[in-house]
């Protein structure tokens, strides 16, 4: 469907042919995407969803400015993190009662590591790989500093079968690297923590709306994952987790609060986890959050994710063939697998002054972004990210560093947030 | 500025005057209320600021539909954490930086409920109330739970002096009971504890946006509280959360993630804490959530707090007074403090079928709240409350309970969220 032609017959024109038969196309549509921007950051913020626009502003001054306490009952608020999970389900290869949206993917991830630590009392080690994304391994260090018991074993990526042994609880993984893309083989990694008697907890970030997951098909045992990038749900959008049916019965959490409770209305002073994946739910989620979420996900069920990720792999691979067609392979170096089945739906490339030529870039309209030390990274969201997109991209970016655009002061000055 | 006359001069015109000259009633304006009903949940959810709406609007259309990812830097959302805290500081007698936003309420109280009892390494026990606001009950268990070495402690209501001794690391308490009203002596309180070399922790979530409170002058540890109540923020606003500054150098707590990372975006391995209350932040919190925050605490950064705390006093006291003086004593039992130096700026009234009560007053357009098994809660929230209100829900009140107007199946009949 979305079939690339040799090097040298990739142009603006025939991209524009790819877009022009693309059955995805449409869907570009529904996003707000800002006059004069080819945006490919979309594994960092996903763009918003004109639905979500719509939806808040309903949330707001109807359901929040009208029907005020009412609508806890009359417009579904009490069951909207089980409702919203629904929706996320069937893009991780899960049942609707294994998901629940709550809090934020850190916290999530919190709750769950305890959680697999008591579900294997025996062993104290989460192992996990020193390139996973800091955050997953400060949760974890922060498990770690608080039991004395506990300790995170950080092994280099790809190399955690050495270090399996009885004494991993469970093993931590990004599944789409957050920098090289490179994609764990989520069946075989579970199986082979499985042989050992360890869980594996996957982050699903950078992978969900992006590309097709089968949790359930991998024999998976716990997910976290964030709504804010490829799923569009808003900056800091409500995140979700899954746990594996199997695992309801004896797992249990450690920050139990009203919304986890049986009968929360009872106002008991014992606390009962409600059954099911409900007693990971803690505390009151921001229903405004929650909003601009459920409108993208209301997308998302509309969605062939096969297709999804068909073009997906098309778009970074025209994007990588178009760079290495046009640059010197000494000018920049491909930080993701060549090998498009290995790889997410971001491309990392290395460029020693990554950051400014990253700038430079955004100066020109084109927006990727940029992580320590040189690396730059190109998202290709397939509901909003055009094969012209792709082509422009590469385009600026092969025309930046010849031309040396990038080499000015204003484009090295670093600013709060890179 | 708000004396009240004698009961038999209560009248819904001398509410009017009252009204005429409130120096607060110009703030109702800037309130979004549905015609035709008298909203007494403030303590619930507070009503919509109209800011609030355009300020979503704006983050969501603007920031996000058009800054999309560079909005991190160019709107202020990194800092916005910090930014909102500041505003609620005041509210609560601290300082701009011993205050952050942060997650829910529950989440936080899970923080500094582990970050209290690191503080207090040779003590073992959590004391609370038993009449303590079941959540932070949940929230105190899951800990106990999780360290087989912890307690958690229950005292009936007031009652704790008798078991603080020098096992007690931390005492959780509510400074406004969420059900009678009630309202604890914080500067007493905590220098009790002080004394028994245990800390305080207060949940101000029925306290802040209602009265003058002063965690500074109280010599108080750490505190909670959340942003939906009197402060307005929306359904599931961010809460907040305070540690005094003299604890800033030793303590740490649970839940480490990027945001509270010293240099989140240098992407490093190790974890190191930022300075202050900025390691209290964990996950990513939603943009849009802190929007309608941070409209409704501009409010509040114009009002003068004494004036709340009299307003509040003088509606409850009408309220109060009006209902007794209309009702048989038998009718109603009032489950607040009679003294309104000891009351919150809710009322609560226990009668036997308070659910079919409340039902059918709602359906007269009263809006309160029940709470199990027996009572019905009424809340003054000063900003958009009138005393044309407080006297309509007494009038109401009355006379659904002398006309038995409450007593019809469709009243009894519970929804699911009570």
């Amino acid at each position: 469907m979305y079939d690339l032609p040799k090097n040298d017959e990739i142009s603006q024109d025939l991209c524009a042919s790819l877009d022009a038969a693309d059955p995805l196309a449409p869907w570009r549509d529904e996003f707000v995407l800002p006059q004069g921007i080819t945006y490919l950051d979309g594994m960092s913020l996903g763009a918003l969803p004109k639905a979500a626009s719509k939806k808040v502003a309903d949330v707001v001054d109807h359901q929040w400015g009208q029907g005020l306490i009412r609508s806890w009952n009359t417009a579904g608020w009490i069951d909207a993190p089980q409702r919203l999970a629904a929706k996320v389900a069937p893009l991780i290869g899960a049942d609707a009662d294994e998901v629940v949206m709550a809090d934020s993917t850190s916290v999530n991830l919190f709750k769950l590591l305890v959680a697999a630590l008591r579900l294997r009392p025996n062993r104290r080690v989460i192992l996990t790989e020193s390139n996973n994304f800091p955050t997953n391994i400060y949760v974890a260090s922060g498990i770690e500093r608080m039991h004395g018991d506990i300790e995170v074993k950080l092994v280099p990526q790809g190399n955690f079968d050495e270090a399996l042994n009885e004494d991993v609880a469970v093993v931590l993984l990004t599944h789409v690297d957050y920098k090289s893309s490179q994609m764990h083989d989520m069946s075989n990694v579970t199986r082979r923590a499985h042989e050992c008697g360890a869980l594996v907890l996957w982050d699903l970030s950078h992978t969900a709306g992006a590309m097709c997951i089968d949790l359930q098909g991998s024999a998976a045992d716990l997910a976290v994952g964030c709504g804010y990038k490829y799923l569009n749900g808003g900056p800091g959008a409500p995140a979700y987790l899954f746990v594996a049916r199997h695992h309801h019965g004896e797992i249990d959490q450690p920050i139990t609060a009203w919304m986890g409770h049986a009968r929360p209305f009872d106002f008991a002073i014992d606390y009962a986890p409600a059954q099911g994946i409900t007693q990971f739910l803690s505390g009151t989620p921001s229903i405004v959050a929650l909003a601009a979420m459920e409108a993208s996900l209301d997308i998302w069920s509309q969605i062939d994710l096969p297709m999804i990720r068909a073009k997906s792999t098309a778009m970074s691979e025209l994007f990588i063939r178009s760079v290495e067609h046009q640059l010197a392979p000494s000018a920049i170096q491909l930080a993701s697998p060549r090998d498009e089945t290995q790889r997410g739906s971001h491309v990392g490339l290395c460029h020693p002054q990554a950051y400014a030529v990253m700038q430079a870039m955004i100066d020109r309209g084109v927006i990727g972004d940029f992580r320590e030390p040189n690396l730059m990274r190109f998202g290709f969201a397939p509901l909003y990210t055009s094969f012209v997109d792709a082509w422009c991209a590469a385009t600026t970016l092969v025309d930046v560093i010849e031309s040396r655009a990038w080499d000015q002061p204003r484009f090295r000055q670093r600013a709060a947030v890179t």
